[in-house]
């Protein structure tokens, strides 16, 4: 078996910019994107990160992403804003809600900022986590790029893995990060072992029959689980809605397969929450209750055989300095595929 | 076996606002509380109406409630307000907020109230489901009043069932009214089924040794377990702290265990976030989205067997208009509490 190779993120980024502009991306926003997408990397989403390059790259070449968009506010009032996205790249469209909803934030204490007509923006937590340099809470709501979830009871695929993120700062400790899907896995985590040739624990999938699915290559014949049953249901059904159907972006019958169709647009949908702690209490006094917080659940007592009790984003945290010292796991899969792409692009190889 | 009674909305609420007003409230909140918890009883959230009633005299008779609250605004900006509910009865303190929240969001387009030092309030879908008459959705965030459920790994119980509720109108469908536990189940079903002497499913509950437990009678010998796993937990406590530590109120080692103590302030947090629609969108449009939506997912094909697909809150609104028209339920273990507590107070029995 071949090892995975370790990339560095300067180097990774570079790759990454250089492929985006190869295909025509303006040397800004191909930078911004490689940025984003390495992010993910570092921070231990390998399914978002540029494990999704070839997808993006495929996507931009068959036109269904606008290279020269027009990212703008379309409807705005103290504490909210509505971004149209113009059919740009997922990253650079979030990147500015994130900010806005900030820069809102700072004044009204909290502000949300949805988006229509965006694109697969990588992992939650990248935009959730944007709040914490400012000392806010963030909280993300996105549609999924394609159904995998059909409701409680029901064998139609009308909804997605509709994700939430939320981030919250910590004074000396990690930031609580919550990202998580609200099936039991992730349609990305099934994607990342089917290429890594593994296969999932009961529970992930059902096929049509509610019969277990474990090999993730047959993923095309089921449909991933919904957390606590009806319950994971109507949390993708509601986070749907605030991310899309508030928007009017894409959310049920509208949401547009991007793994099978690379030409039409999305419309994807998003939103993000930004909560001002300093409205609320000196942001010192709160991150130092955080701290209480964590370490209360840290150190308390374990069940038989748990060597330890983690708080949501500690191991992507301790990935994220592991990864910036050593480098970002490339899989030997990942790296061939990439370097294919660099052959096909006319750029150098990764490695 | 005795039947379970139907008794009239107008007569169950005179009967609780005559009980509260018996203990020390003044007329106006008494019936205010009596509204709201009757609200409960209708919409089919059984444990957190009128089942409550004996706890929450009880808890005003041991001087646990201020009965002569101050409740205010103690920080405030365009789009949030930061609430001291002065250790109120928790509907009234609520009730303050989410109007606040609703009058913010008209003009800002979002906002957010958090509460502190507020107390149980009942089912959160009835705070979020006050924006949809102003065409708003509401996304309500509670601290429980006792902690249940330990972290992913651990056996001490440092976090509540803390839930969720959103709620999103339609136009001639009934709204999506999404409210969740963060648990399996909610510790309140557990107190019904004990009461009502029945088992539970396995899953709801675990021992210390992990085992299942399925007695509700021995509820304080185990803990709830949390939806999706690791996920539940790290929904349990980010939403805790939205509701709590950003707000000062308790959480995690701070909640007041309010079956056991019924005198020490609970200082319950809670917040409330509204988000005016016509903001983003004509609002009949939004609706109409919201019933296509609905109609999509109800009309989907069905799994083997199962005979309806059903949106969140559709069942609790049918029980609505039926109980409306045809008496709320209470089963005779129920109505000889209450019976005796008429008895106590010396007021007229329910039936």
């Amino acid at each position: 078996m071949e090892k995975t190779l370790r990339v560095e993120a300067p180097k990774l980024r570079a790759f990454v910019a250089g492929a985006f502009e190869r295909v025509g991306m303006p040397a800004g926003s191909a930078a911004t994107v490689a940025e984003l997408m390495v992010e993910a990397d570092l921070q231990g989403a390998d399914g978002h990160g540029v494990f999704r390059l070839p997808q993006y790259l495929r996507r931009i070449q068959a036109g269904g992403v606008n290279l020269r968009p027009d990212i703008r506010v379309e409807r705005e009032r103290t504490a909210m804003a509505l971004v149209n996205g113009d059919n740009a790249q997922g990253h650079l469209v979030m990147k500015f809600a994130a900010e806005l909803a900030i820069r809102k934030a700072r004044s009204a204490g909290t502000a949300w900022v949805g988006v229509r007509r965006g694109n697969h923006a990588g992992p939650a937590s990248l935009y959730a986590k944007m709040a914490l340099r400012s000392d806010m809470i963030g909280m993300y709501f996105a549609v999924g790029n394609a159904n995998h979830l059909p409701p409680w009871g029901g064998l139609d695929m009308l909804l997605s893995t509709n994700p939430i993120a939320i981030a919250i700062p910590g004074l000396e400790e990690p930031p609580i990060v919550l990202d998580m899907a609200t099936t039991v896995a992730a349609f990305g985590k099934v994607k990342t072992m089917a290429q890594r040739g593994e296969t999932m624990p009961e529970g992930w999938m059902v096929d049509r029959d509610g019969k277990p699915l474990t090999d993730p290559k047959r993923m095309d014949e089921g449909f991933l689980l919904p957390i606590g049953g009806y319950k994971g249901y109507g949390l993708a059904l509601v986070f749907g809605i605030l991310a899309g159907t508030l928007n009017g972006a894409a959310m049920g019958r509208e949401v547009v397969d991007f793994n099978h169709d690379d030409a039409t647009p999305t419309n994807t949908g998003q939103a993000i929450l930004a909560i001002d702690i300093g409205a609320f209490e000196d942001p010192e006094v709160f991150k130092r209750r955080i701290d209480t917080l964590a370490r209360d659940i840290r150190g308390s007592q374990r069940m038989k055989g748990v060597e330890r009790i983690w708080l949501p984003g500690e191991q992507s945290h301790a990935k994220y300095r592991e990864r910036l010292e050593n480098g970002v796991l490339i899989p030997p899969a990942l790296l061939a595929s990439l370097n294919k792409l660099a052959g096909n692009l006319g750029i150098g190889a990764l490695q």
